[in-house]
């Protein structure tokens, strides 16, 4: 179940780093390239950053398939995708909250501390996006806009405090992502955002 | 002879870096770091994400040693470099093929599906440039311009055809790392791009 | 002491980057991870390349607890900041002398030979400015202006010097961190740069 949804979100990531590129008017290579790097380049930030190599999208091909999958369709009906606009933010957000919780458990896995765990969970869910805009040569936009990768890190750190208020494993994991999911639906339909700090 | 040919698209790639960090009004070390960068950068991002670490150039300073050798000789003749352009789009063809194969090999000793290898492949031949365009602050040209990451991803597949039709090993090598370098060759000199990829 | 030194030079670094995405109109997000990154992207980069994984940061909480104490004093001071500024260059002068020796030190660990080394000082102490003007969306100012890394170089290459001719371990870290930080602070004094480098 987990995979199968953590397989959308990276479809989902994949689509909207498509959506960057073309606006960029880049080719057929580099609009793939930016796909595949917002979708697995968190989870490789992460992975190389803890030492789990080969990274993840080496070892498990599903990943490089379903963008490969997802970038042929997008091409295809690539006229229409503004009409899939809600249905594309709705994978988009679901992939926010299971990449968080994803990352989490790989720092949990290789002992580190929770402070490095909420990190690697904001690192997994964000900072494909951020890889993204730097090779589209534009300042990431969660470092200027909206509530986004803050709602991660709060995510994170409920998840600790109800892991130590002894919350069950599959339950705590459920719930947080859940948490993450929902607030990142109010943060777009309120239009939260941080303001930006000045000297 | 392989070696020596990787020594030599090694010198290429670093020259090419320096031609674009000039363009920068860079000084000397920004000169040398966008030309050490863009000749081992490619191979350092592969050997980061397979984790062979120490990565390559610092078990083998022989590439550090090209590098600064080429950095001094172009600083010395760099009013005349541009009447050695021929030379040097020689020597990067040269590069794209023999980088590409040594990349695909580093797959396969690491026991990596065909698909992975040859991205490493193009990584390894192209990602150099790529770390250069962007500490230059420019989208990087192969996602932009030229069949140049494409004809690597092609020759890489012809690679795993006739591996699996039993061609014998050195003769695989020879003949995919001639195909790169010819079809570059002709994608220049018929001016073949791709076209952007617009909405 | 050295340990004193080392978070105190985190700390400065911290705040520089602080400094950098306050002008770039970032939210405290962006702010806060522009921070990290300036403090702990050399060494990061440096464990990443020598395999030393988790990275450091990931193993020593203090720096992450530094980092986080010194954003929240600067954005509680940061009308104040500018009255800071000789501090505030002081302690990142400091953090350039003693970044320096902690990577050429890592290099040793490993068992690489003192060219590699020289590398990955200036690495440790350089490369967390580079990411952070990568991330701001402008060229390394180090690639630019002002002696800094070549400062870093030299400092290294003296080290090795020293070490060859049969200096004591202790003294030879501290008289060449000392002679980082005293070029450094004349560089800046009498306003030394290397020219750009032009075809």
């Amino acid at each position: 179940m987990l995979y199968i949804i953590d397989i959308l979100g990276t479809m989902a990531f994949a689509i909207s780093g498509m959506l960057t590129a073309m606006n960029k008017r880049m080719d057929p290579f580099g609009v793939f390239v930016i796909a595949f790097v917002t979708a697995v380049g968190g989870g490789t930030l992460r992975d190389v950053l803890i030492g789990r190599t080969p990274v993840g999208w080496m070892q498990d091909l599903n990943y490089v398939y379903i963008i490969i999958f997802g970038f042929f369709v997008a091409l295809i009906f690539r006229k229409k995708l503004d009409k899939l606009r809600t249905s594309l933010f709705l994978f988009d957000t679901i992939g926010l909250g299971v990449f968080t919780l994803i990352g989490i458990r790989r720092g949990l896995i290789v002992g580190l501390d929770p402070v490095i765990c909420v990190a690697l969970g904001t690192m997994t869910a964000c900072f494909g996006g951020v890889i993204r805009d730097i090779l589209c040569n534009e300042i990431p936009v969660i470092f200027r806009k909206e509530i986004y990768a803050t709602i991660c890190i709060f995510g994170g750190i409920v998840f600790f405090i109800l892991r130590r208020l002894g919350f069950p494993e599959d339950l705590l994991y459920l719930v947080t992502s859940l948490l993450i999911i929902i607030i990142r639906l109010m943060a777009v339909v309120f239009k939260w955002s941080l303001p930006p700090l000045e000297k």
